[in-house]
């Protein structure tokens, strides 16, 4: 049987890295997929460096749109990114009536909805694995791996800038500023890290874990993002102290009133797996209410890695695309006719347990009141760790870190809380604000 | 359309958490499936249990043939475990036309291939997520989620029970057979513990993972088996000391030789994420050339776990039962005319490095005999732990554990040098040889 052809638009990183690993493995994923598959059509702006990368046997062109009108091609990989010409393009791929693999998590998360919808019209699938967590199939595991299960929880490290820069800033004491610059230098962050550091990249990647787990629309605009710039070592150092590391987490959750969808700096306990996830390393902790909590691990980015994960929907695609097209494996795991709308909360809703710094006047009382502020507004303390007094306050008197950790609280009732104690003339500073997770 | 009819074969522990899981998450099943999927029909000896668990709407017989010949079900559920009457019912159910899951890893690492032979040859499909470390979706994620890669090498905890024994003596200090009394009372470890003990369990599943991996037929008669019952809390001490935990591993590796595939307690370096799965839970860590290191972990046993990969099985047959039977995905992930004759090494060619300890006289110029003895035998040493001398032995000296940490070395080598140590006059007791994996 003629081998499958596939056309690649975009031939950067990633790309070459998958034109690499099909080529070099072409046998034994032959021998896999049952056909061979063959990047055969190549579009790239920059046809002389793309020709290079792939040889004199493939055609290199400056125009997507004549690999998508190439009738001999059955399937699309989009690795342009953005949400621009790709959206424009893989919908082109779709009426076209080629599948299409796609890498470009920020197109799906904004766009997801109107992609799925003409692929399903038309028959065809859109794979894209390779949009969350690089090489670790936790898309196939979601959708397909998990099935039985009424799916409860998901928090993952889901960025490798991130999770370097916390890594090596809790390993040698540094600040932010400092270690993004390491990072930067590294190659580990982008000479523009904004989509990483501020927590958007991470917040599309879970936005389309949340869709295939409860079955919901992609709805990157409910999502609550914050990134890691306003973390300090300070903090890192407290919560270790308390037996917690902070990560920047992806969550997801099913409540009774709706579904969660957050990104941003939580405590972990130490003792958790996902908390000794150091580096660029990624991993998802998935809870389902038959089998418990799973954990899935590996690399997130990366040439080769990302590859993996594009050329295993190629073989997904390969395998599965004679199956009647309204039985096959939904796009977003659940049928297109039987998604929910239960609602993204707003983040005033969620609850959560948190960790507060506060530096206050090292006085009779303070903590008395802090406390006791806290317990009129039904707020529970879980423990409080206060530091000797360390420091002369502009006041003229000594000040200390006061930190406390919460039970389960609404973030309503939180913001209220923390906007009163801020208002306290004995709380000497901005206060600081972690969520912490239990992840049990 | 009308629901899938599922058939059950036995309704112990795993199938009553298969009927329970399938019945409270019915809705959300469905949805995801694009059918209902119903078990209609339970084969079971006791069968006023299976009735009282199933309730009156669902046929029981005490015939599982009466469920295999009923030509309104669509899926044979074999939970009846061991390699007899089993065989016999899959094999049958298969000629009937029925796609079979199974959760039977004894059955499919004994007799896979003509289980398998027999599936292609009708058509249909025979699923066994739940043969493989319960819930978590491994079985998927090699032969589906990492078909880009060549995979290089797979290392598991595939086995709860030990894994919790080991755990606990680590914890506690405590030798094996106290820990396995403790098991059984908590449920742990079953009456006749030997299949998980003695590593059998581990090598049914790891000679799956191996032919799944590597395009080879299940060979369980190759794989080398070692438990832990020979294992002192001394040495777990030790291990601790050098910066490494003992586990239970199923390992499989391509070399350019051939296939390891063997279960052996195996020291594995402290901080690997793997070393850190503790109690009954199951963690399988894979390479791959292009993905790198990945780890998947969950609940390997239980109830609701087991019954969550059953039920991803089913969920797979709904969605793909219309796919060309010649290209969906194949059970052993590569295609049945495209298996590979590579061969499994036997034990003496592996490659890996040592833990030995040496119980040896305190004596001046011992250290030197024994390293001279190795380094003759062209084994190469990593580290030497040399405790202070504790003990007045037999002969009227003190003696002294000696513990070497080796380089990488053939065990046919390192089975020579061996004899020879054990033959030195200091040596007073049988040398323990652990074997030690990087899993870098």
């Amino acid at each position: 049987m003629k081998p499958i052809q596939v056309g690649l638009l975009g031939i950067g990183t990633v790309g070459s890295g998958t034109f690499n690993v099909l080529k070099r493995n072409q046998e034994e994923i032959r021998r896999r997929a049952g056909r061979g598959i063959e990047i055969t059509m190549v579009a790239d702006l920059d046809t002389a460096r793309a020709q290079s990368i792939v040889g004199p046997d493939v055609r290199v062109v400056n125009d997507a749109r004549a690999v998508i009108a190439n009738p001999e091609i059955d399937i699309v990989i989009e690795l342009i990114g953005g949400y621009g010409i790709a959206r424009s393009l893989v919908l082109e791929a779709i009426a076209a009536g080629k599948h299409v693999v796609t890498a470009n998590k920020a197109l799906l998360a904004v766009h997801g909805t109107e992609i799925f919808a003409a692929a399903s019209a038309k028959g065809v699938m859109v794979a894209f694995e390779a949009a969350v967590a690089g090489g670790i199939p936790i898309i196939k595991a979601l959708r397909e791996g998990l099935t039985a299960n009424s799916i409860q929880w998901i928090a993952g490290i889901i960025n490798g800038t991130t999770n370097f820069i916390l890594s090596e800033m809790r390993d040698k004491g540094l600040d932010f500023a400092v270690v993004l610059k390491e990072a930067q230098r590294l190659g580990y962050a982008e000479a523009d890290p904004t989509f990483d550091i501020e927590g958007v990249d991470a917040a599309h990647k879970v936005t389309l874990m949340s869709a295939i787990a409860f079955g919901i629309p992609v709805q990157f605009d409910k999502a609550h993002v914050e990134g890691i710039t306003q973390l300090g070592a300070t903090d890192i150092k407290y919560a270790e102290q308390l037996g917690y590391r902070i990560k920047l987490l992806g969550i997801t959750k099913r409540t009774t009133e709706g579904i969660e969808l957050r990104v941003h700096p939580s405590l972990v306990p130490a003792k958790r797996l996902i908390a000794n996830v150091e580096g660029a390393m990624n991993a998802v902790v998935v809870n389902g209410d038959a089998v418990g909590t799973t954990l899935y691990y590996g690399k997130g980015a990366g040439s080769e890695p990302t590859a993996s994960a594009v050329i295993a929907d190629l073989v997904d695609i390969t395998r599965l695309h004679t199956a009647d097209p309204h039985h096959r494996v939904p796009h977003l795991a659940f049928q297109p006719d039987a998604l929910s709308d239960v609602a993204v909360l707003p983040m005033s809703e969620v609850v959560t347990s948190y960790y507060l710094r506060l530096r206050v006047a090292d006085q009779a009382g303070v903590l008395a009141k802090v406390t006791g502020l806290l317990a009129g507004a039904g707020i529970s303390i879980d423990a409080v760790l206060q530091r000797e007094a360390d420091e002369v306050s502009g006041e003229g008197g000594t000040s200390t870190d006061l930190i406390i950790l919460t039970h389960d609280t609404r973030e309503g009732t939180m913001n209220d809380a923390l906007a009163q104690l801020q208002n306290l003339p004995t709380v000497l500073a901005p206060i600081v604000r972690i969520r912490k997770e239990e992840l049990n």
